[in-house]
């Protein structure tokens, strides 16, 4: 056991008050297994938030507004991050680090995006422990999966949901054949999606988290931005019929594959699930992450991947093992020396929109053939607008730059309406 | 870190060639990390077993058919244990741990049967680190993650398909509309099933490993003889039928809930699982465990539930986690006072075999009545045979003594052909 943990936390709103219901309300229980951890101290910007002062009712904790007030506390031994963002979360997350406070943190943005610096600055201070399993899939204990349990097997494909507002909607499109815009509309109504939408929808979300969990099962540092993503902007409901069509549904995915022995592809983009994969029957709000590998072959972890408690109880997770002193290091697994291939391969669905004409499959046929692609299969629904068609083209195995270039050229077609939307097939 | 680790095995077969694989075969990796662990010696019945010696070759590993050849050596300090049974598996694990040795076991009927023994031998040995990873679903962490991951949520309901040969002969059974003895013969030709299958479809496999999750979840030892247990012998086809009717299959679970504040319900039972949860998703031989949670709501962990490499992974985690010290104590889990109710209450699916005749709708409501059941519904498919029609009913909330006392009921009645089939509904 480490003894007694006091902990500074940085933001006490949705997440932190959720932290602190549980430290305080199972504190007798937590006590019982060796976990002896208070909130000494939160740091917020309002300290008048009546709200705050309810939560903290009848506790010692201070609050305070100032960082230093905490940095600076040598009785303060544990840092919880909360608050978000790359600027000032940085600056006290690296500034805990350096004052040798374990740190604990919910920050998927600062972690993907600053690993290499984060993984230097723990080596140069070794009695620093670093939490982060709320930072990607709020309730799913994935980052504690993938440091402890697959340690001698050798992971090859990692894909998961991890934005449950896309989910969400794309759930809403399947099931009731609603617009994109309806139902983005109505995510926004209940708050699960931000008036400013561009995080989830564009895929941004998913991509912090997915270089977060590349690291941990392939070894490999990923640049977020440099990850190809595609968001949901451009799935319509004629997606979900020619999916269902196809036997699968369409989710937006974080995909980590093994392309070569030494090379992974990294990708986000909504992609065609078969219904017959665990992946496609998670629905609504939840969480997939999906993992195959050599010796377990395939194991799914499903559950909350948001919300108050389900995130809480990550952080608090984090809590119990730095108390247990059970946390796996080094915090971001071993590294090693894999390339990243983003001309990922793999079977593509690629939906044409066009006018309705002689010679339009010679033509889909002439470009495939010139961009190296063979075709797997030609779909067609049955036609209620010939001015508008909705085609779709299967593809066997071929690279995303391929399909680019198909898609470029089909695009200049004159009875072609828009620029083919290409999605992979699982 | 521990320092190195030098292993005494017992059993050398499936799993523990599988172990011997992995932590030979990924040996440098394995040391990048922390994990220094040798197989010193293997004690096996036949020691000239060619399969053992091709496995072993260019290896320093001793064999030996004499257990204290590895009980005795003061320089093996772990003991990996995959003999099964409880007889000499137990002499080897508990003298294993009385000699400060660590102990790896995969032994789900030695852990369940003794528990309370193994929880006070090991607190008279503290240095003694226990790892039973591999005893409950194969690759699934669900051991460690129930140690780990839920020390500050409230575990509400843990169900899950844990036997995948019945899952596979359910799942071929609602596929392919076949009869249980065809199912039955062929898993047992494909090797899934043994010669003697009561083990798994008599339920007793999955009884040992609910006993242990339980235990992890709510903190109470449950004799796994004590604990209501239904096989699948009884199923037919035309509970599929049924159970697609009510948008459901079924799966034979085993179940460990919250029945009140301080008592909880232990079952094993084949259960009509609606379509749209989770665990009615996991066909085949793949295992389940979904987790209920104050904080979580909802956890599902899926994953390959036996076979040589998963199986044998678990076992590997478990030698990772002692190198680098990193296993939660203690093993099993806090102690609570929690009372075990028998009698556990749901809503029910009870199947009559009648022959078809005036008078039955309003003498199986009687007989409800009289057993103080409230009758949700009366589902009856196309009769094709009028002195064998199957008809079901479903009961609104009722305790399983109830439905039993129903079920005695009815079968005294002289146009009901057997003893009512009765099921919980999940």
């Amino acid at each position: 056991m480490s003894g007694p943990l006091r902990i500074g936390m940085f933001g006490c709103g949705t997440v932190g008050g959720g932290v602190f219901e549980i430290l305080t309300s199972r504190l007798q229980y937590l006590r019982s297994v060796g976990v002896d951890a208070t909130v000494a101290a939160v740091c917020v910007r309002n300290t008048a938030n009546p709200a705050l002062k309810a939560l903290l009712a009848g506790h010692a904790t201070t609050v305070t507004s100032k960082y230093d007030d905490i940095l600076e506390d040598p009785s303060i031994n544990c840092v919880i991050e909360l608050m978000g963002g790359v600027t000032d979360a940085k600056d006290v997350v690296f500034k805990a680090i350096a004052k040798n406070k374990h740190v604990i943190t919910a920050n998927k943005a600062l972690i993907a995006n600053f690993m290499p610096d984060l993984t230097a600055l723990l080596a140069a201070h070794p009695s620093v422990r670093f939490g982060y399993e709320a930072s990607v899939c709020g309730g799913i204990p994935i980052i504690h999966t993938l440091q402890s349990s697959y340690t001698g097997d050798g992971i090859q494909e990692i894909a998961g949901i991890m934005n449950g507002t896309t989910n969400y909607m794309l759930s809403k499109m399947e099931k009731e054949g609603a617009s994109y815009d309806a139902v983005l509309k109505e995510a926004q109504d209940l708050g699960f999606a931000e008036a400013n939408p561009s995080a989830d929808v564009d895929g941004y979300d998913v991509q912090a988290k997915i270089a977060i969990l590349a690291k941990l099962g392939f070894g490999c540092h990923v640049a977020p931005a440099s990850i190809p993503t595609t968001g949901i902007t451009r799935i319509k409901t004629i997606d979900f019929e020619y999916a269902k069509l196809m036997g699968a549904t369409i989710k937006l995915l974080g995909i980590a594959k093994q392309s070569s022995a030494d090379a992974i592809s990294v990708f986000v983009s909504p992609v065609v699930v078969p219904t017959t994969n665990v992946i496609g029957t998670v629905h609504g709000a939840s969480n997939i992450v999906n993992i195959v590998s050599a010796n377990c072959i395939n194991g799914a972890y499903v559950g909350q991947g948001a919300g108050r408690f389900p995130t809480a109880n990550s952080v608090v997770n984090d809590v119990v093992r730095l108390a247990q002193s059970v946390v796996p290091v080094p915090a971001f697994g071993s590294t090693r020396n894999v390339a990243i291939q983003n001309d990922y391969e793999g079977r593509f669905y690629v939906r044409v929109r066009l006018a309705d004409g002689l010679g339009i499959v010679r033509l889909i046929g002439t470009h495939a053939e010139e961009a190296g692609i063979s075709i797997d299969s030609i779909l067609q629904l049955p036609i209620t607008d010939r001015n508008n068609v909705d085609t779709v083209v299967t593809t066997d195995l071929a690279k995303v730059s391929q399909v680019q270039r198909m898609c470029d050229a089909l695009a200049t077609l004159p009875f072609v309406q828009e620029i083919p939307l290409f999605l992979p097939i699982l």
